[in-house]
């Protein structure tokens, strides 16, 4: 937790789960906030019961200063981009942008639902051939510049960031130039940051 | 097709795909437009492989005037209403409606394949599941107002109407409120006009 008063936004996270890409922006963007956990059995470390507060019960949730919460995580990131003037082009770019979190959320982090839960071989055969391809189409745009849109860090990469740690998971190989990507965004100090902050 | 200019939008669509929530949208919008069927070899109407057009092979694909295509649901809808001023209201419930089209794309249409490729039961049963507790988030959205968020139509309802139109397909049951407001909204003009478009 970076703040305690009680006007900070606040995210609710698992530690390494989607809800680092929230947290990665809320650092890059310089804005005040509280990362609250949540346990197991749904409280939030401020003792409240989650599902009242979020009744979809997944994470990232944001609970802005006058108690509305926001979720989905494409929604977060531009929330918090906004809020900040930070992280997000103008222009075609917004869209790009805007464009590669609707597609790494409804494409990606859906496909790597037979991992997590430990589905059946033949679902995660199926997942790892969708996830080859939805790879290559990032690959190709993310080509050889060092972000993933355009010529500056963006809620995109903050969201590529927490996809790649899942890869290994999945079993999928990497293009090279998201590889060398995801080895630069490990070193980059709102990343590192985050990690600690989450205990990891 | 609306229009035939080269200087109009074109919305590059299946008929009853999910590109029906855009048609929608862009004649609730009023903003020119060509909508382009493409075929299963993945040709277009108008004699583009859509491949080239679009690598991730998927409609909605939106091409811009200048021959930029946008991709992805949600960001499509959200460009749409940018571009008209309309269809998305300010404030909050501007968030409340990003949060909705990210949701149904990222859990509910999602947990639509298992019907439209028909895999084995056990993940029919799976998402049948998944569905129900989805229809519910969106059932106590939606309350006993007549739009899923605020007191407007916007592009929430664009897409719930696609969302809803798959329903039967899935053996879910919908909550009455889900079924009243996809009653009302087969007879909104701008639907039934989209329908008439894509031959329905
Ligand atoms: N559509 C949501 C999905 C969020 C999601 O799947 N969160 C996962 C962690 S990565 C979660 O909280 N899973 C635990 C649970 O559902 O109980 C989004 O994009 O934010
Ligand atoms: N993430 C995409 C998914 C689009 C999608 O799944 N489109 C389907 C139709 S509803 C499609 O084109 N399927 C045919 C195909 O992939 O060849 C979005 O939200 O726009």
């Amino acid at each position: 937790m970076v703040e305690t008063t009680e006007t900070t936004m606040k995210l609710f996270y698992y530690p390494a789960a989607c809800s680092l890409a929230d947290h990665i922006a809320l650092i890059e963007a310089g804005l005040a906030y509280t990362a609250v956990p949540i346990n197991h059995e749904k409280k939030t470390a401020d003792g409240r019961d989650f599902l009242s507060l979020n009744p979809k019960g997944y994470i990232p949730a944001l609970e802005l200063e006058d108690g509305s919460i926001l979720t989905e995580n494409p929604v977060i990131l531009n929330y918090i981009a906004e809020r900040a003037g930070k992280l997000l082009p103008q222009g075609l770019a917004r869209w790009r942008v805007l464009e590669a979190l609707a597609f790494m959320s409804s494409e990606i982090h859906s496909a790597y639902q037979p991992f997590f839960r430990n589905f059946p071989e033949v679902e995660k055969a199926r997942a790892r051939e969708k996830l080859t391809g939805n790879f290559a189409i990032l690959s190709a745009q993310q080509a050889d510049r060092e972000f993933l849109v355009g010529d500056t860090f963006t809620i995109a990469d903050c969201y590529l960031y927490w996809v790649l740690t899942v890869v290994p998971k999945t079993g999928v190989q990497l293009p090279d130039n998201l590889q060398a990507s995801f080895d630069r965004l490990k070193t980059r100090p709102s990343v590192v940051r985050a990690l600690a902050e989450e205990g990891l």
